[in-house]
């Protein structure tokens, strides 16, 4: 009886799509437009993570703020702080909001600090101090909140903006911010998560776009890493992609952002 | 019966607190903690809108956007809603929401488009184009979905950035923003709309605090308009004003940031 229950309580879960897209469309005008008609398409529920492009650099530089980096990785000082919010936060978040309104999809543009949806830990200053940068923790994001949102036909967009629970807005990775609500919320949905990038999905040739691979394993992506055909920024995304899995996700899929409705990409389960 | 049925429902609409801040607190870090932790300390259902304060306009300067100004009112061209977007929906707005959450608040930070919370009518080109100005419809606020977060116990935060349904981002007058919310959320709740500013209330002598009107009937206002007690940037704060409780609005009091909680100012009914 138990298990009936169990499995009827599996069988009322509805599915969700979160769905990331980086700089590449955020930075332009028309690949966005057309990112979001197809968005706005895509049936059943569903969830919206941006990243931020280089407007926050543009923006530093023009306000004379250095950029620091270490290892070749940027430190978020307070001022870039205050810049990355102001952007990714402000201007981005609420531009989508009002396209995606245009087109009649009720969204609702929000940081991991709103309704504390997002909490996050500030990185350890050791061995680098990273500056105001924050993990989030997926275990806390606010699933009832979010979850009632979503039930109330409103389309939750989030920025890659977080909070530590103590007064600090953290910058965050929006991978890692799509990975953690989409983890999060495989409690009460069928999650699937929508990696958008400039490319097809992982190529066997990253030149060749009819070289992509269409499904994936964990030990398949461990032998391409191995043999150097997954390298560089590829290796965190499917990192946090095979996480996602085994905390949950129903499936990933790394993709164009063109191919959102078709969902010709790189699928991992 | 169909009396008494409106009489029960009357008697059980609760109360609700909108205060408005203005830029003098916006801009000073100690002065807008102190007035966040009375926010905090407000008993019952309360909301949040704030204004821009300073922050903008030298955020424009330091990115060399030039301030257009007609008959000593600002113009919100492209670049400049671009900044004020960034600063009142970005930094300042997520600012806030952080640092009430960490005093146990749980606060969301919106702009007017997120939920389609406050649609608003972009201002005529004639016979001044203002650019990017919005003026919102009282009647249109999403008031379901505001009450909605109240009733879970959540508080919104609303910074002056509205939208116009069609795309586009529109700069509003703060004040104007909360007299829509308060207006729309009298349907739903007793309300009382507190504005917040840098003097005691309405007074006699603007050189002195003693010289305090304890309350003001729309006459008592003529009046004061017509001998010069009232004039300037007070003017349409007070027509605002009038304007809420000849909407539905309980009560306005106009009054120190510090007076909060003893609601030592000037009474309008």
């Amino acid at each position: 009886m138990r298990v009936l229950n169990h499995v009827k309580m599996v069988k009322e879960k509805k599915r969700l799509s979160i769905v990331k897209i980086g700089g590449n469309i955020v930075d332009n005008p028309e690949a966005l437009e057309l990112f979001l008609k197809n968005f706005n398409k895509l049936e059943g529920k569903k969830l919206l993570v941006h990243g931020g492009g280089v407007m926050a650099s543009k923006m530093a530089q023009q306000l004379g703020i250095e950029t620091k980096m270490v290892n070749g990785r940027r430190i978020t000082d307070e001022e870039t702080l205050k810049v990355v919010t102001m952007v990714y936060s402000g201007w981005i978040n609420k531009s989508i909001v009002a396209s995606l309104q245009k087109i009649g999809c009720n969204a609702i543009g929000l940081s991991g600090a709103d309704a504390n949806c997002i909490p996050s830990i500030k990185r350890s200053p050791v061995p680098i101090d990273f500056g105001f940068v924050g993990d989030p923790n997926p275990k806390k994001v606010n699933n009832n909140f979010i979850s009632q949102l979503i039930e109330s036909d409103i389309t939750p967009v989030f920025c890659a903006i977080t909070h530590d629970e103590n007064g600090s807005l953290l910058n965050t990775n929006a991978d890692t911010v799509a990975y953690s609500v989409a983890t999060g919320l495989s409690d009460n949905y069928i999650t699937s998560l929508y990696y958008c990038f400039e490319k097809e999905g992982v190529l066997k040739d990253v030149d060749n776009p009819d070289s992509l691979i269409g499904t994936m394993s964990f030990e398949e992506c461990e032998r391409y890493k191995k043999n150097g055909v997954i390298t560089d920024g590829m290796i965190p995304k499917m990192d946090n992609s095979f996480k996602a899995i085994n905390n949950g996700v129903s499936e990933v899929i790394i993709l164009h952002a063109n191919n959102l409705l078709t969902r010709r990409g790189t699928i991992l389960k």
